[in-house]
């Protein structure tokens, strides 16, 4: 479900003449996508889409946010590019909230990952952050390593409903990935939530990449390492290693892993496993039953981050 | 909330080559409807929308529903036209399903009635109604008044849960509609569910109608009862008779209420607003809390009727 504020057709013909993208021939609401109310609209000048920023999203990085796309669109990635207005903007007032239009990308996310889309996608990824890199300002992770310890201590007192012994062993966890963290590592502007359903591909090969509103200045690396997490389990758990290495092949294609971002791998993918089941967990004890949003399983992240304590080097993922 | 079934590329892929629509483009959820998933469908040949047919519909009624509208299409009325397959049908199976390809229409649907919608709807309807008269086949009204004793009757032993003495008056309510329902009126093909959300407007036009999932043979003047209750209260519940006017006139522009009709309007109007009370009280006593649905509050209908109540002639109405 992705609309959680409804826009009148006044409001909506108002807001169009904004801009100079043509009139209105069509407007539906896309029922995907979590944090943002999100519409797809046609006009006499194409498809785009409509997205109103929720409550959870800080408006004051929004234009961090669409700068960034806004770069990586011109550099020739394949990614939204925010629609400047009439007045040169590209956020104005709509319903409540803060809304943009940005250009609408064709393909289709795959709802059941093949081992066929895994070297695409590490290559898409090394060209985001290659292409990134001429990207200036910079944004701190809020969801990095810092953010964890805050993010734990607000489940902790619930966790153990989850699972027993869950809190205690979270926090365990927790602090051998701080101790182990790399300092050194290369650093630029990563994506952080390159899920399958962020990442559109038409006819075999990646036509587009969505949704950088968890976009950040962070280690590359650990970017790969929240790709291995997102696309190379199954269903059951299980590490697919072929899957990894089609992923790390591609990447490596387009963008290097020196000896120390290959080694640090297996802490960067405990802890990325760790901060999806950070947020889960959060959201799991704080969703009310009757909300209109799937809370999704924190265990599913339980099981990875088990996966990646026991892998004792890059080897693990099939490099 | 409208994707209850989520479709694999791989699926999708094998299932347009049934189809003579050319390669898939993109392919998004709808976050409309309420029975159905609906995805926007785009390929090389033009916009689609793709219907996945849950569990509460009837899959041997398709075939009347997509002939209807396949009838209305090909006689001028702007509605979605099935799209035929290779072997000529337009119900295929698709991720455990019966799925449907349609045409794309242009528009939006108003969320916020104004009276300027109201001629232009009434118009439509009766184009629809006259349009319809040519298809033969025929199909007995479900949520009709013969079925409103039955889904009562279901809801009862709890109805009092919603408001104390709720049971006891819609009893009463109904045995009095039943009573005084109309025999003799003109007949035919009806939307009966042509509420905002079902119709798109374009530059202050109707620019289609869509979802005819519960259309059947029933009373012309019935389908006009339940747009007064769809389109014509505000959301105070009070009844706005600039509305009703404008949506009598432009219906009586294309086709005649004679005066049995119009003397009728009262307790068909009443009959509608039960009809959705009914399945609106039977759906809030029996979803789950979790379940990824807008309860609709019954009482909205409740009010309603109350009106309709104390309607005395077609006069209340604005006639």
């Amino acid at each position: 479900m992705a609309v959680y504020t409804e826009v009148t057709d006044e409001a909506l013909a108002a807001f169009l003449t904004l801009y100079d993208i043509g009139r209105m021939v069509a407007f539906r609401g896309i029922a995907e996508g979590v944090e943002n109310s999100n519409y797809a609209l046609k006009t006499t000048t194409g498809d785009y889409i409509l997205t109103l920023y929720e409550k959870r999203v800080n408006t004051d990085e929004l234009p961090w946010f669409l700068g960034l796309m806004e770069h990586l669109a011109a550099h020739g990635l394949s990614c939204p590019l925010p629609v400047r207005g009439l007045d040169g903007g590209n956020l104005k007032p709509l319903a409540g909230r803060v809304a943009a239009i940005t250009t609408f990308l064709p393909g289709v996310w795959p709802r059941r990952v093949q081992v066929e889309h895994c070297e695409p996608l590490g290559a898409a990824l090394a060209k985001l952050h290659i292409t990134g890199a001429g990207f200036a300002p910079t944004r701190m992770n809020a969801l990095g390593p810092h953010g964890w310890a805050p993010l734990l201590e607000k489940s902790l007192p619930r966790a153990d409903e989850v699972l027993p012994g869950l809190g205690a062993e979270l926090t365990t966890a927790l602090a051998g990935i701080l101790a182990a963290w790399p300092q050194n590592l290369p650093v630029g502007h990563i994506h952080a939530d390159l899920f399958p359903d962020n990442v559109f591909f038409l006819e075999g090969k990646v036509s587009g990449l969505i949704d950088f509103y968890f976009a950040a200045t962070d280690i590359y690396a650990y970017d790969v390492a929240v790709c291995l997490n997102a696309w190379c389990f199954e269903r059951d758990f299980s590490f697919n290693v072929t899957k990894s290495q089609a992923l790390l092949r591609g990447y490596l294609a387009h963008r290097n892993l020196d000896a120390a971002e290959q080694a640090a791998l297996p802490v960067l993918a405990q802890g990325a496993a760790l901060r999806f089941l950070l947020t889960r967990l959060y959201d799991w004890l704080n969703t009310p039953p009757g909300a209109m949003v799937t809370r999704k399983d924190p265990l599913d992240y339980y099981r990875r981050l088990r996966f990646h304590q026991h892998a004792t080097s890059e080897a693990a993922y099939g490099l």
